[in-house]
């Protein structure tokens, strides 16, 4: 038995069976997963969660399951690492880097929320899974279903790099690309779910789906010894994410397992794409949707279906945001690499890069602790990489060649920063 | 207070202090770590190994350091996968596949390895690390070195491909490419280990390096419960692996850890590349070494200093060997990422298809339990799939045209198998 009520709208409050469902039918607000805390309070405790498996299913209570999970049993408790050395270079004092592009099977955040909708899928009884996906999701719908043991499908726009195609199908899925950008392509899986009767992961399962991204903050606050961060930089894309972190820790507010401190919330979007982060530097309630042009393409998402959760998230806790241009994300991605040992997507540099604005403008004060979402591995985008580096010598394999080699390497370490 | 005794000679037993040595001053044999095994009896236990951190140094004491580890500290304790549906494909009844693709932080088995070495590096002192590299090793080293803020210098042959480089070269390391094959860096890592005083971590750091393979071993075997699988399947490159797990096999049978069944090591190498399988299966007392052609390039090792060890390691254990081709390679990826959700490199394909080859030669009994080392990432060389499947189909955002294209894949779907 879960502590699931009901699905809630998120505008109206009315209250609907637990189907898969994405709108209110009166106002068409999003419907979200309403939880029965007063049930939980006692017996979902700090112990109970320590006590379960080592994955995200740990926090299973605070999840929309029925029975045993069905898919991710290796995915989340990803990563939480104390960056030291990248700390000591933006001169902050407490900073943590939560490590998604660890996550298990396909090395990204979207492991979390494909791990819950695969598992309600195959509680509602469907046989199909799916999902309208640049990238990252139908990588990680297609991994779980072989997982699964499920048959999937994947929608991608028809230019999708011929690497993330190769390394989905490699999992098995069908594929079919789609005309278009990804608008297009999510317009129609919602027709296709309607039709078909699949288990489109993001579009008639969404209201469970992105409950899993909530594991994230759970991890975040239980590998920082049961405490909330004073702030979190998340990246906003659909905008999923960043609003369900901070539910996720005013539900262990609520339930007593951490205090009530800090909690803030920071969004990060790039500056080609930055819709929501425009709305809320300039204080309006909605955004202006825009087309997307940037390095950071799997946060690309010109028009976000949760873009005002966003701001409000960011709004009610005393948060900000900031936009990163493609050459400031490109250089966090190689920041965060050289000094932690983390490759990240350039998603993950545009959280790095607007961290690193934030704290300029103080708005990160320098003696709270703050974390970094990264959501996404590098292996993924290498071409983004591409000629950013000094080629490295070619040399025979003789020592006086290596000599001279090193010597003239150690030489251009010596000269000021920047002058190469 | 470590349990290590001495560096010694794998050939003559001669002991050495605990230095940068690779090599027998009387015998030119390789020299290996020795243990104390009478003292750790009774010290090193399952309950003091399972309350030590979450990661290979839980196995700190099997280990030669003698302080804190100074790398590594999320690496190993990677997922151990009952596989299920991969089992039934295959006609087994108990098979697992352990996964170091998921390793942490570059996704191979060299993060194993380079942890311990980058320790040792620190603690005699050195100041620079160093490898001799075709891709895994030098991403290892690179990623490692900082995290732990140790300067890193990686030689590498000139024609590595250029994903491999940047991959590399994001973490900061200097490089140098060197004008020929993986044998001629390495020998030219020789010569530089002894001038400039680095710790080359597969040169001059090499016995301590390998012992960090022993962590695979371990891992698989507490994570069954505390006891062998009747049978690994390895993967050979240059020798480290095999062997090592076979040692520490044997260790904790010494210690009681696990009872003293089964164990028996099975060596798989890519037809291109397989001196060490062709000695085995020739019943040769050692390989002739080969030059490399093979799509599994991280594993193509044609002169494998180790090789020895892994004929002894099969041959003593009872174990068989086996060899795969560059399309049973390919197979075998596509068909462990449909089954498990798990997607390798070509090495990791290799081991699988051997696997199969060993199953219908009733070298794997079909009843007795199986563990399959998966050693690497397939996001890495996603080039080796290229062309690999059927192109998807493209069409517009229309229902009409995606009812058309999902008739004619479920058609196909139905064909019989093979058919296509």
């Amino acid at each position: 038995m879960s502590y699931v009520i009901s699905l809630r709208c998120k505008e109206c409050g009315k209250d609907y069976p637990i189907e898969p469902r994405t709108l209110c039918d009166d106002d068409f607000g999003p419907v979200e997963v309403a939880y029965d805390y007063d049930r939980m309070k006692g017996a979902v405790t700090r112990e109970s969660i320590e006590a379960g498996p080592r994955s995200l299913w740990r926090y299973k209570d605070l999840l929309p399951i029925e029975g045993e999970p069905k898919a991710g049993f290796k995915s989340g408790l990803t990563p939480f690492i104390k960056a030291d050395r990248l700390a000591a270079e933006l001169g902050v004092k407490e900073l943590y880097i939560k490590d998604d592009s660890a996550n298990y099977p396909s090395y990204s955040y979207k492991d979390r929320v494909v791990s819950v909708a695969i598992t309600k899928a195959v509680e509602f009884g469907f046989d199909t899974v799916g999902c309208a996906s640049t990238g990252n999701l139908a990588h990680s719908v297609a991994a779980h279903a072989a997982m699964a043991g499920v048959k999937a499908f994947v929608m991608v726009p028809h230019d999708l790099e011929e690497g993330k195609i190769v390394g989905t199908q490699v999992f098995g899925p069908k594929m079919i690309k789609i005309q278009g950008n990804y608008d297009d392509v999510n317009r129609l899986c919602s027709q296709i779910a309607d039709k078909y009767n699949w288990a489109i992961v993001n579009v008639n399962l969404r209201p469970f789906y992105t409950e899993g991204a909530k594991t994230h903050g759970y991890e975040i606050a239980e590998q920082l010894g049961w405490k909330l961060p004073q702030h979190t930089v998340v990246p906003v894309a659909g905008g999923t994410i960043l609003p369900k972190i901070h539910k996720a820790y005013r539900e262990l507010v609520k339930l007593g397992l951490v205090a009530d401190e800090g909690g803030h919330m920071h969004a990060a979007q790039a500056q080609g794409c930055s819709p929501v982060v425009e709305a809320i530097q300039n204080g309006w309630d909605d955004f202006k949707p825009q087309k997307p042009n940037t390095i950071a393409k799997s946060i690309a998402i010109g028009n976000p279906a949760d873009g005002p959760y966003v701001i409000d998230a960011v709004r009610s806790t005393g948060g900000s945001a900031a936009m990163a241009s493609d050459a400031e994300i490109i250089d966090a991605v190689k920041l965060l690499a050289r000094t932690e040992g983390v490759f990240t997507e350039p998603a993950g540099g545009t959280t790095l890069a607007c961290a690193i604005k934030l704290i300029q403008q103080g708005k990160l004060p320098s003696n709270e602790s703050i974390c970094v979402s990264i959501t996404g591995n590098g292996l993924k985008t290498i071409e983004s990489l591409t000629g950013q580096f000094d080629e490295a010598p070619v040399i025979a394999a003789k020592m006086s060649e290596f000599d001279e080699a090193v010597t003239k390497i150690e030489a251009e370490g010596k000269t000021p920063a920047g002058a190469a």
